[in-house]
C-alpha cells in the first residue's frame, strides 16, 4: 500500500521551471500588463476555440534531468558499440577531445544562429571559410560551399545542378553502379518527379555520353576500387555533359584531385574528418564546382567582403536563404548547411594540417593494403585491385561464417550479398583488427603464424592517380598544432560571435529557445555516437527504442498517425511530405493532380519544394489582416478543379497569427480532393494547445531544431521529421529494403544522433511542461507586442487582438519618413548587445520578433528598452536634431576601431558605442557594417592565397 | 610471429606533440638563437652533470588520447557506483548539468590562475564573493573566507584560530565526541606537535570550560543528532574560550544559524552544494567568523574595493599568499582555496536560491523522518531523536545482515561498529530507497505492506532550533532561476577573466601548462565522481588501481621509494613531509632535533609549515648568485649541532637556477643528522632529467597542479602528494585504521577525483614525452631570458649561464630611475592581453617568468615583444618625452571607460588601449587599476546588502 501523501514530490526540480524564462511573479506582472487574468485566459483570446485542445499528449509527468539522463543512458546502452569496418560512406574517426569539448559541447558554438547578421558571426564565418578552403583544396576545384546535408543529397544536388548548367539537351543522368546504394536511392527519388531518367552502369563500359546531361562517378567506388575517370570525363565533356565526382575527402589527400581529372563538380561527406558516425548523421556533406558554375552552387556560401572601414570581413555570399529562393525556378530547396559539423571538420583539418591528414590517410591505406595482401596470401579472392581504404572480397559460400566470426570478434563488416563482403579501414583501425580479420577468414593458427613474415609493404593506390602536396598551404592550416594553440584559436573565434549564451536571439519563426545542457549531454556518448547507420538491427535496439518513443510523442503532440524521422532538415521534410501526397494521388490514379496552392505569405522553401516534386505552384492571396483569403482560395480551387494536389499553409501563419478559418480552409481543400500540408515551423505556438492532425491537416514537418530544442549550431544541423495521417503512412520515406517507397536522406533515420536532444526535452517537460512552454511563448510575444506598440506599429493580430508566439513590427513608415532602414535598426541592436529579429520576412521592411518561452521578463524588457531607445534616436532624426546620414543608426554597429583616433561624429562616443550603458561586459562587434555589394562583385570564398599575405606585407 | 616493420606506428598521434607548444622547426630556430646545437646540449649546459639522469622512468611509450581514455574508462568501471547513504560528511548531490558543463568542464574557468591580478579576475572574484555571502548568511556570522581545503582541515584551522584569539590561557581544546572521525584524526595530528591537549567528550556533560581555549561542536553531530549548544557556548564564553561549530550547510537552511547560537567560528564543507563526492575531494571547506576575528581568518578572502575611477571592483583582501605568510608567527600554512569548487557551490546556491535550497533540505529531512518513523514502527531502535538528514540505529547482532542486505539492494550504509549503523538521506534520495531500507531491516512483506499507512508526516527538527528565512536576500540569489539566465551569468563572469584559453600565464613557479581536454574528461565520469570516500574497498578497486599507478609513476620520476596521495595542497604536502621527518627523528629518540634550516629565498609557506610541526626556523643565507651559501650552511649546522631536524630547499631554486652544489648540500645535512626536504614546486624542470631521491633528498611534495597538469581552477584545487625515501615510508600520512600514524586531510586520498588528470598526463606523455616536456620548458625559459636580456637585466643563472625553467628579470633599476613599479608593468601587460608573471617573488621588484613547455614560439615572441614595447615606453620616460605620472604605464590597465568622453592624456587612445595593435579581438580589462589601500581600510567581503542598492538608487 502506498501512502502518496507521505512522500515528497520533486516539483521543485521540475525541468520546465528551468526551461521557461519568466518566474511565476513575472508571469503575473506580464499578464496584468496585458490586462488578462491568467495564462488560460490569454490562450483563450489567442487560439481559436475551434481548434483549442488542452488535453494531455500521454507523455506523463516530466522527468528530472537526472532521471532523463538515466533513461537515455539506459537507451544508449542498448546500442552495441562495435569496431565498424562497414564503410559505405561512414567511417570511424577520432574527434580530438579539445574540439569535442570546446565546439561540440560549447554553447558559444552550438547555440549560435545562422550567420545572416555577418558582423556578429565573424567567428563561425571564418571557420566556414576554412571549411570551404579545405574542400576547394582537396577537390582541386574553384569554389566550395559551406556544406550540404549529407553525401546522398549532395549527389542529388549535383545532378540538379548538372541538369541546370549542362549544354546537353538529354534528359538522362548516368550513375556509376559502384556508388553507395543509399546515394542511388536518393537520386532515384529526386529524379523521378522531375522526369529525369537514371541510367546505372559501369562508366567505363556502359556510358553513352551523348544520351545524358551528366554523370555521377564514385571516386573511390563504393566497392573501394579506384578508377581513373579521365577518359570518361573527356567523353562527357565532348558531349556537353557534366561530370560530377563523389569523393572521399581522406582519399583525396593521396589521390589526384577531381578538379585535376577534369571534374566539373565534386561532392561527398566530410564525416570522417572528426565527426562521429552517429547512426548516420548529422555530418557535413560538401560540394565544390568549377568557377563557371559558382553562381549555380546550391546551399550557403561564405565569402570575403569589406566593412564600412574597408577592413576585410566575412559574410554569407549569394545566399539562398529560404525566403530568397526564387519561387519560379527552384530546382533545389536547400536552405541550410551543417554548420556545426562543418566547423568541426574544418578544425580537424586545422589541427592536423596537410601533413597530419596525409599521415592518417597513409596509415589507413597501409592497413588496408596489408589486409588485402594477407587475405590474398590466405587464398581469399580480393576483388579490389586498386584502392584506398576499402576492399571487396568474394567469400563465396563462407561469407555468412566470416561475417559471423567477425561479429564475434567485435567487428562489423559490410554484407554486400551473394558472398561478397566489404571491409573498410579508417583512422581508428589497429594492427590487431587486421589480424583479427585474417582469423575470421582463416582460423588456422599455423597458417596465420607464418603469414606476416611473407608480407611486404606495397602501395595499392594507382600510380597514375597519386597527388602531390598541393593543398592546405594557407597559414591557418599550419599554425594551430598544439592543443593550447587550437584551444585559443577556437576561443578567439567564438568570442567574436553572439549566441544564445550571451543574449536572446528573437528570430521570428526560428524559435531560438533554450538548448538545455541535459539535452545535449547524451549526444556525445559513444552509445549514440559510435554506431554505424548500417549496423545490424540487433546492435541498434537503443536507437529503435529512441525512435519509437519520439515517433509516438510527435504523433501525440501533432495528432498525426505516423511519423518518419528521415528528413534531416525542414526543407527535406517539406519535400518528403509532398512526395507522400504525390504518391497518395498517384496510387489512387489521380495523376492529374499537380497543382500546389501556396499562400502569398509562405516561406520561399514551400514553392521550391513543390517544384521539386513536379508540382505547379499556384499562389493564393492573403487579406489585409494577413490571413489566407478564403474567397481567393475558393476561386483557385474552382479554377483548378481536379488538378489540386495540395495546399501548403503555415500555422499559425507566417504573420504570427492563429487564423480562425483554418478548419474551414482544410475542409475546402479536402472537398476539392486536395491534401493539406501544414508547415510545422510554428509548432512552438501549438504544442499542447492544438493538433494539426485533428483540425484537418494531412501532413506536417516538425523542425526539431526549433520547437524541440535541437540547437541551431550556427546554421545547422536541423531535423525535419514529418507526421502524416494514416492514409499517407505508406508513402513515408524509408529505405527500399525497409519497404519504403523512396529515400530522401542518406541515412535511414536522418540525423539520428541528435534525436536524443528532442527526446530529452519531451521527457523532461512532460505534458504539463510542454503546454506551459507554449503558453509562455505566446505570453512573451504578446508582452513584447504590447510594450512596443506605442513605438512601432504591430502588424497582424488574431481575432481578439492577440499575436501568436511572434509579432511583426512595421519599420516601413520610418523608412519612408526619414530613410532609416531595417538594416540600420538591426545593426543598431548590435550596439545594444542583441541579435536582430528576423529581418524583412515575411513582410519586407519589418522585424518579426519571436522571444520564445525561454526568455525571462528582464531580458524581454532589456530588448524592448533597446527598441524604444532606437525609436527615440529615430525621433531625433524626425525632429531634425540629427541627420539620418550622421546618426548612430547609420554608423551601427560601432566597433572598438571607431573609438580610436579623432571623433568627428555628430553624437558622442558613449551614445554611439554604449547606448545601453554597459561598458565592462559589453559585446563588441568585431567589424563595422558589411558592404554586401562589394562582396557580391568580388566573390572570394576561400582563405586568401599566401601570395596575398606577401602583398599585404609589402 | 610479428613483422614489426610491416605495421604503422602512431607517432603522428603522439600526445606530446600536442602538449608541447613549439614545433620542431621552432625548436631549431630557438636553439639557434641561443647558440646551441640541440636540446640535449642545452640541457647539458643547464642541469649539473652530477645529477643529470636521462634514463627512462619505466612508464613506457605514451598512449594516444583515445587509448588513455579507454584505459581510464576501464579503471573507472572497476569502481562500483552505489546509492551512498554513508554520510559522515559526504553526501550525494546533483550538480546541475549547466554548471557542470559551463564551469567544471569549461577551460575559461578551470584554467584560470589564482586571482592575484584582480583586474583580470573580476568574474571569479564575483563568484567567490557570492560564496562568501552564502557562507556568511547560512552561518549567521560576520565574515567568511573564500573556502578552505576540506571540513577536517577547516576544523584544524578553527582550533588554531581559537588558540590565537582565545582569552583563555588553557592549553587544551575540547572536541565533541559526536564529530566525524576523520575530523578528529586531523585535529589530533595538528594538535600534537603544537603541544595542545585534545579532550574528546560529550559537550553537554564532559566539558569543563575553564580548562580549554576553545571547543569544536558538531551541528548536527556525526550521528545525526541535533543538539542545542546555546548553554555550552555560554559556558565557553564565560571562561574566555572560543566556540567553533562545524555545521552542515544544507541543515543550516532549516536550523538556527550558528552565529545566532553564539558561535565564534563556523566551519564545514560545501560539498553537498553540487560537488560530486569524488572519493573524498576536492570540495570547498568553509570558515566564517565573528567580526572581531576577521583579521585572523586563515586562507583567502575576497573583498570589495574601488578602482582608479572609483568604481566598485573585487580583489583578494588581507591575502595570505604563500610569500606573505609571516615567517615568525605562522600557525597556519594555508595559502590556497578550493576556488573551482567554491564557484560551483556558489552557482548551485545562485541557481536554487534560498527557496530552492530550503525545498531540497525539507525533502531530505522529510525522507529521513519517514525512514526513522518506519524503522521505529518496525521495532528498530533509532538512537537519534532530533535530526536533519542522518539517523543512527542500533541494529545489534543483526547489523552485519542489514548492511549486507543494503549492499545487495545497491545501498551503502555507515557501519559504525558494535551493531550501530548510520543512514544519511540527501538530495538524491527517493521514496524507493527508504522502502528498500525498511526491507533491509525487515524483509517481511506482510509487515511492510501495512507500514506506510501507519505513518504520518512528522518534523524531527528540534522546535527551538528552527530558523527563519533570513538569508540569501541579495538579488544575485534571486535572478538566475532559468537555465538561460544562469548560463548567461556564468558566461558573463568568465568573459571578464583572462585564463589559459586566451593567453599564456607566465607565472614563475606556478607552471601554468596545458590542462589537456583528454586529461579533464574522466573526472566527470560517475565512476570517479559518484564514489563515497568510505565506500567498501571492494567497490573502489578502480581507484586503488589508479593510486597504485600514480604512486609508481611518481616514485619513478622522483627517485623516491614511497608516495602518499593524501595531502590536498602543496602546503599540506610540506606539512606532511615535515611530520614524517619529525616522526622519524622521534622514533630514533632524536627528540631534541627541532631546527629547520630554510634558505633566505624560500617560499613563505616553508617556515610556516615548519612551525606547524613545532620546529624552530633558522635561516641560511644565499650568496650573490642566489644560491644557498654553503659556508653559511656549514656554520649553521655547526651552531645547531644535534638539533638540526631538516633543511627545506627548493630545487631548482626559487631563483630559477640548478644549483651545482645540491648533492654536497644534501650530504652536509645528512652528516649533521638532518633530513632534506626538497620542495617540489619546480619539478617541471626535473622530470625525466634528474631525480631528487637519487641525489640526496629524503622527502618532497609534488604539486600535481603544476607539474602534472591538474588545472589551477582559478585558485584551487591543488594536490600535494609527497614522496619519501624508504626510511621515511612508515611516517607517511594515512588514516589510523589503515595503520598510518596521522591524517593531514579529511579524505584518505585527498582530492582523489582529480588524480585521473595526472594519470592521463603521465600515460599519454610516456617516458620520452615527459623528458621532452622538461627540455622544452627549459628551452622556452632560456629563449625568453635571451630575448629580454638586452632590455631588462636577467638575474641569476646557472654555472654555464643558463636559467632553469624560469627566469627573473630585474625591474628595480627602473623603479630607482623613473619610478616605474612592477605593478605598473604588470598592469601594462594586461593592455597587451597578458597575465603578468609572478610579481616580486622571490625578489621584490622583479618578475619571475615561467613560460612552460606548452607555449609555442609565436606566443613567446608576442610576450617578449610586449615586454620590449613596455621597455620603450619606460625609455620615453627616461628621456623625458613623457612624465611617469602621465605615462600609459601609470594608467594601465586601460578600460573601455577610458575611451569614453574627452581624452586628456599625454598619449593617444590607440597607444593607451591598443599597444599590441589588436582591436577586434582585444581583451579588455573590465575595471581600472584596483585601489588596494581603500580595500584594506574598508573590508567588505560579502555581497552588499540590499539597502545599499536602495541608497545607490536614490
Amino acid at each position: 500500500m502506498t501512502n502518496a501523501s507521505l512522500w515528497p514530490t520533486h516539483e521543485a526540480d521540475a525541468f520546465a521551471t528551468r526551461h521557461n524564462g519568466p518566474r511565476p511573479d513575472e508571469i503575473s506582472a506580464m499578464l496584468k500588463f496585458l490586462g488578462v487574468d491568467s495564462l488560460e485566459a490569454l490562450i483563450a483570446q489567442t487560439v481559436p476555440a475551434a481548434i483549442l485542445d488542452r488535453s494531455d499528449c500521454g507523455i506523463g509527468e516530466g522527468l528530472t534531468e537526472t532521471e532523463a539522463l538515466a533513461r537515455l543512458h539506459e537507451i544508449a546502452s542498448k546500442n552495441v558499440v562495435m569496431r565498424s569496418m562497414i564503410g559505405q560512406g561512414y567511417y570511424d574517426t577520432i574527434l580530438p577531445p579539445v574540439i569535442q569539448r570546446n565546439i561540440l559541447e560549447n554553447p558559444a558554438w552550438y547555440t549560435a544562429y545562422t550567420p545572416y547578421q555577418p558582423e556578429i558571426s565573424q567567428g563561425r564565418l571564418e571557420a566556414l571559410l576554412n571549411f570551404q578552403t579545405l574542400v576547394r583544396d582537396l577537390t582541386g576545384l574553384d569554389i566550395a560551399n559551406a556544406s550540404l546535408l549529407d553525401e546522398a543529397t549532395a549527389c542529388a544536388e549535383a545532378m540538379a545542378l548538372a541538369q541546370r548548367v549542362s549544354k546537353s539537351k538529354a534528359n538522362a543522368f548516368f550513375v556509376d553502379a559502384d556508388t553507395h546504394p543509399q546515394t542511388i536511392a536518393v537520386l532515384r527519388t529526386r529524379a523521378e518527379p522531375l522526369g529525369w531518367e537514371l541510367i546505372i552502369g559501369d562508366p567505363q563500359t556502359d556510358l553513352k555520353a551523348e544520351t545524358v546531361f551528366g554523370a555521377l562517378l564514385s571516386y573511390p567506388g563504393s566497392s573501394g576500387q579506384v578508377r581513373d575517370f579521365r577518359p570518361v570525363i573527356a567523353k562527357l565533356h565532348e558531349n556537353g555533359a557534366i561530370a560530377a565526382l563523389t569523393c572521399d575527402p581522406l582519399a583525396l589527400t593521396l589521390l589526384e584531385a577531381p578538379g585535376k581529372l577534369g571534374a566539373d563538380i565534386a561532392i561527398g561527406s566530410m564525416q570522417r574528418f572528426g565527426v562521429p558516425m552517429g547512426f548516420g548523421g548529422p555530418h557535413a556533406g560538401y560540394m565544390a564546382v568549377r568557377d563557371a558554375f559558382k553562381r549555380n552552387i546550391p546551399g550557403r556560401l561564405v565569402g570575403m567582403s569589406k566593412d564600412s572601414r574597408g577592413n576585410s570581413a566575412y559574410r554569407l555570399a549569394l545566399q539562398t536563404r529560404e525566403q530568397h529562393i526564387r519561387r519560379e525556378k527552384a530546382t533545389s530547396n536547400i536552405c541550410t548547411a551543417q554548420v556545426l559539423l562543418a566547423v568541426i571538420a574544418s578544425m580537424y583539418a586545422v589541427y592536423h594540417g596537410p601533413e597530419g591528414l596525409r599521415a592518417i590517410a597513409r596509415r589507413t591505406h597501409r592497413l588496408a593494403a596489408i589486409l588485402a595482401d594477407g587475405l590474398h596470401a590466405l587464398a581469399v579472392k580480393v576483388e579490389t585491385s586498386a584502392f584506398f581504404d576499402t576492399i571487396t572480397v568474394d567469400a563465396g559460400a563462407s561469407a555468412p561464417l566470416v561475417l559471423q566470426r567477425a561479429r564475434e570478434a567485435g567487428i562489423n563488416l559490410r554484407d554486400i550479398g551473394q558472398g561478397r563482403i566489404g571491409i573498410s579501414c579508417d583512422e581508428t583501425t589497429q594492427a590487431q583488427d587486421i589480424k583479427a580479420l585474417w582469423r575470421c577468414f582463416c582460423p588456422d593458427d599455423s597458417r596465420l603464424a607464418a603469414l606476416e613474415e611473407k608480407l611486404t609493404l606495397r602501395d595499392r593506390l594507382p600510380e597514375t592517380l597519386r597527388r602531390g602536396e598541393d593543398y592546405l598551404r594557407h597559414p591557418v592550416f599550419h599554425t594551430h598544432r598544439s592543443e593550447t594553440d587550437l584551444l585559443r584559436y577556437m576561443r578567439r573565434l567564438s568570442d567574436l560571435d553572439l549566441a544564445l549564451d550571451r543574449t536572446m536571439i528573437p528570430l521570428g519563426s526560428c524559435t531560438m529557445k533554450l538548448n538545455a545542457t541535459a539535452e545535449m549531454i547524451p549526444i556525445t556518448w559513444p552509445g549514440f555516437g559510435a554506431i554505424h547507420p548500417f549496423a545490424p538491427a540487433d546492435q541498434t535496439k537503443g536507437y529503435a527504442e529512441l525512435f519509437a518513443f519520439l515517433e509516438r510523442a510527435l504523433c501525440a503532440v501533432s495528432g498525426y498517425d505516423a511519423v518518419s524521422l528521415q528528413p534531416n532538415s525542414g526543407a527535406q521534410g517539406e519535400y518528403a511530405g509532398l512526395l507522400a501526397i504525390r504518391g497518395y494521388h498517384r496510387d489512387r490514379g489521380d495523376v492529374e493532380r499537380d497543382v500546389c496552392l501556396i499562400p502569398a505569405s509562405a516561406h520561399g522553401t514551400n514553392p521550391a519544394s513543390a517544384q521539386m516534386v513536379g508540382m505547379r505552384v499556384v499562389v493564393v492571396g492573403c487579406d489585409a489582416s494577413g490571413n489566407v483569403d478564403l474567397a481567393d482560395l475558393k476561386a483557385k480551387l474552382a479554377q483548378h478543379e481536379g488538378r489540386v494536389a495540395a495546399i501548403m499553409i503555415t500555422y499559425p501563419s507566417t504573420h504570427g497569427v492563429f487564423e480562425e478559418g483554418v478548419r474551414e480552409l482544410c475542409e475546402m481543400v479536402h472537398e476539392a480532393g486536395g491534401q493539406v500540408y501544414l508547415d510545422g515551423a510554428n509548432m512552438n505556438a501549438q504544442v499542447g494547445l492544438s493538433r494539426p492532425g485533428h483540425y484537418g491537416a494531412d501532413v506536417s514537418h516538425f523542425n526539431l531544431h526549433k520547437t524541440f530544442c535541437i540547437p541551431h549550431g550556427g546554421g545547422g544541423p536541423g531535423m525535419g521529421p514529418i507526421g502524416v495521417k494514416a492514409h499517407l503512412a505508406k508513402y513515408l520515406p524509408g529505405r527500399p529494403e525497409q519497404g519504403g517507397e523512396h529515400a530522401v536522406s542518406a541515412a535511414p533515420y536522418g540525423s539520428a544522433s541528435i534525436l536524443p536532444i528532442s527526446a530529452a526535452y519531451v521527457l523532461m517537460m512532460g505534458d504539463a511542461g510542454l503546454r506551459r512552454a507554449t503558453e509562455v511563448a505566446i505570453l512573451n510575444a504578446n508582452y513584447i507586442a504590447h510594450r512596443l506598440e506605442d513605438h512601432y506599429p504591430v502588424l497582424y493580430r488574431g481575432a481578439q487582438g492577440r499575436t501568436a508566439h511572434e509579432c511583426i513590427v512595421d519599420l516601413r513608415p520610418l523608412k519612408d519618413k526619414v530613410g532609416v532602414t531595417v538594416d540600420d535598426i538591426a545593426k543598431r541592436l548590435i550596439d545594444h548587445g542583441f541579435h536582430a529579429p528576423t529581418v524583412s520576412f515575411p513582410v519586407a521592411g519589418t522585424f518579426m520578433i519571436e522571444p520564445t518561452e525561454s526568455e525571462g521578463k528582464a531580458e524581454l524588457d532589456r530588448f524592448c528598452e533597446a527598441m524604444i531607445a532606437i525609436r527615440k534616436e529615430i525621433s531625433a532624426i524626425e525632429s531634425g536634431d540629427i541627420d539620418m546620414e550622421a546618426s548612430p543608426l547609420r554608423y551601427a554597429p560601432h566597433t572598438v576601431a571607431d573609438m580610436v583616433g579623432e571623433w568627428t561624429r555628430d553624437y558622442d562616443r558613449a551614445t554611439g558605442c554604449f547606448p545601453a550603458g554597459e561598458t565592462a561586459a559589453k559585446y563588441w562587434s568585431p567589424v563595422n557594417r558589411l558592404d554586401n555589394a562589394w562582396g557580391d562583385r568580388n566573390l572570394i570564398c576561400s582563405c586568401p592565397d599566401i601570395s596575398e599575405y606577401a602583398e599585404a606585407a609589402e
